[in-house]
């Protein structure tokens, strides 16, 4: 996609064609969704440590700012689970949780984060998310699932704890558990009881009473909003709240503020890499939720434009008394199985919750808290997945240590520091693989033109030519390993007149190696040894060519390895059926 | 090498044969390397902003050191300029030049770095130096150069001026130069005229003169031996010393005192990153060095080894007063050419600097600190290589880029920032590189059974098969790059009905790359299209063998591409002598 104002308004694409059925359809699709999204954001404003309608401004301007950048047609934006804990954690460190100083930093954090997004848009970045490998955001995930878990036990206790990390979250809860509220525990015990009920069984019950199945599905996601309506009908019945059930209490209705940022140099500076993280989590978390969702509907999405999409609804959250959104797993699939067609969807959904601010926030006055925090256990209790660590395990010992890493520091230490660990892990894990680098011996598959691992396959070698093929670029961290592999190889054959290094797994030679390359010639020439490249690839090959290492070179450069055989030991060649006498390599 | 009692103590390997040849060649080494050493000890330790009889200590006991545990048989080792700057700079941070802390803080970076190069060594971790690309280590040594010569300056003029960069040198040596002692500055600048005379012209002269070469060379390389015993006479005999003319002064005489450092475990750790540096560049130095002497004469040295006999030299320099130590380049080639056959030249050479310090110490009392100035600056001029600059730039931008960093940093912010900044800049742009891979599209070179790229060969192509060559591992920074390649491909190409990816040079499918391929197929499946794999290799098919991707595959592995068309196109593979139509890819 070349320069091009849709790439910036992507909302162009759609909205020419938009007639009467996709208003329709998007309008339906907004009235589940809003349901969902505002128990929900509350839920997820609490988990920042947030007062709850922050998590309501949160759902209406970004969802906006959305629908007019972003490429996705169906992702919902707003509070995410583990976007508010990387919120509450960032926010922690420079105020304390409630304080108005914690809630101007949310808001930074997501103009930060907006601001973030947006340069990485400009600058072309979206490929620094590649960097988070399947295997470290498996592992974060599901650590920041067992954390945020942890951490709403004391809604569901009625008991003060707080902390960062498990250690001291258990240590939080260890030493308050004697407050424990049994009132309320017994509502936060039946509500995730409720909820897990209504997660597995519902859906199957309702599909057996006869409902089709998208209604049964839409149903029973709206498990959450019928045991918020009747936890407050009981608590406002029997004045639960006075009998120490902690709710939500009054929400200041009325339109979102809005709200300019403070600018202090240090806060924004101390606050930059929470931010840098959160926004790349949140990019990775929605872009895959939206490429999921786009091949379902054989449509594409742009994830440079995303960064663009998101970086507005951002900006737009923190100039709205909000805090970080990305666009979220469940709401997401909520949305595109309800039928909407176009970001219009998050527009009308947007317009729900401003409703719902207007008008209806008395009802949310006696929600008891610990209803909330079920409904973020029972949520995040899908994230988490330790069977992962099991399959990572059999297909990769690198790719389980990188998870392992990631969701023991996640644990232990907390979600930045765990999250910046597991990527240094996987890419120190990458880099040291690449330095020694495997190396084969091959020889010509009978038959064929075919050369492959002497140790692996039955095929034809001579005794003057040592044909050696290196899996990997040669770059520094790896220029001496070769060199000292080849001068053993050459140590233990004296009849060796020739080495071809098959360059076919050679994507690169920086001048580290080059050097390498070049003193390695050197010592096989005075050894009487010759030495010989084949299958360099063109890029490769146009770099050798502005240096002197082609001309000062003893042997050839060949096309290819049937070529450079037929040129040093034609006997080698001999017998394309297959007739010649095999060598089997040991 | 397996493990052995001679991997623990080389020396046995030539002890066994020593002889009276050896032992008067290596006499004789041992004269010609202490005459140098001498004054080259007194400088670095000025150098690192110590008194200069603590370059003495450290010329002793590391020398027995390194000959019982090193395999060089060649490298003399002692204090080095590089390191020297290093430990200027890490003793620096801790404590003042000049004071007694300074002093102790060098003795805990000797001991602490002779730790951490036997722990290196114990845990095999010799490959850790491969991490300093040559280009960082090409960069790191000339922006050295230009700081030490530059830090000089004070001594070459008489003033005082400090510090560890070049803005704070300048400013320095620009706020004082009103004190410029000119009796200083004409004994220096007479210093360095004549040594860069000695180094240019002397040999010359004397090969016309009749001498033979060695004994030209040796005796051109005691040029700063003269230069000291001149300039010392000429203090001693005009009192210069009473007209602010800076000296060496009195040197406590007597053996070395056993000094073992204090523990303070929060110094140590902060001292711990500068030792890790110091270990990894006089590592590098010295393997270096010591690979390129025994290249001449065909021994051999063991990196990994060499990690012991370093590490025990600097423990060895801890203990005895000194200062952290490592093969210097100059020392070794004079040892070298002197003719030293074992490391006992270098216990030898330490029984001179003992001898010296014992009975001759009051030589150096009025030797000029200009001169010892202007020895490191004629030393260190030859390090300085900014040609490399060009040429690097010529062969690759990006080991340019990493060697303009490490220059730049190494002025600017001082050396361990720098390095530090090089290997993470070298490293970034390797990954980067191979997170988006060169890809091409194959076709067969007629006449052969090799498939190149359709864009720079004549190739046969057909229509309905796409062969594409992935020219990188396959990993989590790169996988979602391939899949968008491939998407892009088959979009473009509506007759296509096989996709077959060619992975000679895919040397690791992490397990990132693994779901990517996976959806690929999916995707490519439900678009009509086969997936096919060939080429790959032993060690990545073991892999693929304990998942389920082979039995969900649409397509097949195939040994060659050959046998991939073969059986996908045979059209495509008629016409083994090239007869058939030659399609040239766009």
């Amino acid at each position: 996609m070349s320069f091009d104002i849709r790439r910036l308004l992507p909302f162009l694409d759609w909205a020419r064609t938009y007639d009467r059925r996709h208003l329709t359809n998007d309008a339906v699709a907004a009235v589940v969704v809003t349901i969902m999204l505002v128990p929900q954001s509350l839920a997820y404003a609490m988990l920042a440590g947030l007062p709850p309608h922050i998590g309501l401004y949160a759902s209406i301007l970004p969802l906006v700012a959305y629908a007019l950048f972003g490429t996705s047609r169906t992702l919902a934006v707003g509070p995410v689970a583990v976007v508010s804990l990387m919120t509450a954690a960032a926010a922690g460190s420079v105020a304390t949780p409630g304080s108005p100083e914690f809630v101007a930093a949310a808001l930074i954090l997501a103009v930060e984060s907006g601001l973030i997004l947006t340069l990485m848009g400009l600058l072309n970045l979206g490929f620094l998310a590649n960097f988070l490998s399947h295997s470290v955001i498996s592992g974060f995930i599901t650590a920041s699932g067992v954390l945020i878990a942890t951490s709403q036990m004391k809604h569901i206790l009625g008991i003060k704890a707080s902390g960062d990390t498990m250690p001291e979250l258990v240590t939080g809860i260890a030493a308050t558990i004697g407050g424990t509220n049994f009132i309320t525990l017994g509502i936060g015990a039946a509500a995730i009881a409720f909820l897990f009920w209504v997660r597995k069984r519902l859906k199957p019950l309702l599909r057996r009473l006869g409902l089709p199945a998208g209604a049964a599905d839409i149903l029973a996601k709206a498990g959450p909003v019928f045991a918020v309506a009747a936890s407050t009908a009981l608590v406002a019945a029997l004045a639960l709240d006075q009998a120490g059930v902690k709710v939500v209490g009054a929400i200041p209705s009325g339109l979102p503020p809005l709200t300019l940022p403070v600018f202090q140099a240090d806060l924004w500076l101390r606050l930059a890499l929470p931010a840098l993280l959160i926004s790349i989590v949140g990019f990775v978390e929605s872009v895959s939720v939206a490429q999921t969702l786009a091949a379902k509907r054989r449509q594409r999405i742009d994830a440079n434009t995303e960064l663009f999409g998101l970086g507005a609804a951002n900006i737009a959250a923190g100039l709205t008394g909000g805090y970080p959104v990305t666009g979220g797993f469940t709401r997401s699939v909520v949305n595109f199985d309800a039928g909407a067609e176009t970001p219009l969807a998050g527009v009308f959904t947007a317009a729900g919750i401003l409703a719902t601010i207007l008008f209806f926030t008395p009802f949310f006055e006696k929600l008891p808290q610990a209803v909330l925090a079920a409904t973020i256990i029972v949520a995040v209790f899908s994230l988490v997945d330790l069977g992962a660590l099991g399959r990572t395990w059999r297909y990769s010992k690198a790719d389980f240590a990188a998870m392992a890493v990631t969701i023991a520091v996640v644990l232990l230490e907390g979600v930045e520091i765990g999250i910046v660990s597991g990527v240094v892990v996987s890419l120190a894990l990458f880099l040291y693989r690449t330095s020694r680098p495997h190396m084969a011996i091959v020889g010509r598959v009978p038959g064929t033109e075919h050369f492959r691992n002497v140790e692996r396959h039955k095929v034809i070698t001579g005794e003057t030519v040592l044909s050696v093929r290196v899996d990997e670029s040669l770059y520094f961290a790896n220029a001496r390993f070769l060199e000292d592999r080849i001068y053993d190889l050459i140590a233990s054959r004296p009849a060796v007149k020739h080495v071809v290094l098959l360059c076919s797994a050679v994507n690169m030679i920086d001048a580290s190696a080059l050097e390498s390359l070049e003193a390695m010639d050197e010592r096989l020439k005075s050894a009487g040894v010759t030495f010989h490249l084949s299958e360099v690839k063109g890029p490769v090959m146009d770099r050798l060519k502005a240096t002197h290492f082609l001309a000062h070179l003893s042997g050839r450069v060949f096309l290819s390895q049937a070529e450079a055989m037929a040129a040093l030991d034609p006997a080698c060649m001999a017998g394309q059926g297959g007739k010649a006498p095999v060598a089997v390599g040991a």
